[in-house]
């Protein structure tokens, strides 16, 4: 794996968070959580890493990939996490829609 | 569904091919057989929609939404996007990976 915006994810079966967002105008503080989020969501057990890209028309795909649904289902709960959904619905996002999926089949090319 | 980019997906479950792509510099006819692919993607029957970023590091990711795999597979044997394919391996992307998922949950909100 060769360019470090991809995730080196492992054989499938496992599982992808894919949270797709527009949003709103101005920072207010979305810089700072969402990189307190990704520190967060690196220590999180089965968590595989996250693949993350923003046009700029706002609109934005991060996925997320992890090892079970259980690990999934245990950051969710995760209370700061919690906090910063909360928070992101109110002031970061204008839509977000967030599908969680079994990922079933995987290939990929590095040609660089 | 508000905002025209994002797929406004039925209920679970559906499936989702997720492209993620580092761009080779040059435009090399990139827009013009990307929108090729996504006008023939939309005549697939089975296709849902798409959702498409890619970020000013040449960094993207398309996530499109299919009914069942078995459109996903007879759109992957469609012959002009295996031309395509081949062509992009060759011209577009330093690097590619593509996964394969089952969405089993999904949810979204849009606050504007």
């Amino acid at each position: 794996m060769t360019h470090k915006q991809f995730t080196d994810t492992p054989a499938p079966p496992y599982f992808a968070v894919i949270f797709s967002s527009l949003r709103t105008a101005g920072d207010n503080g979305y810089r700072e959580m969402a990189a307190r989020i990704v520190e967060l969501a690196s220590r999180q057990p089965g968590f595989l890493g996250a693949e993350s890209t923003r046009g700029q028309d706002g609109f934005g795909i991060t996925v997320s990939y992890w090892e079970s649904q259980a690990a999934i289902q245990a950051w969710r709960v995760q209370l700061e996490h919690k906090q910063a959904q909360a928070l992101g619905i109110e002031k970061w996002y204008d839509h977000f829609e967030l599908r969680v999926a079994k990922v079933e089949r995987a290939y990929g090319k590095s040609t660089a």
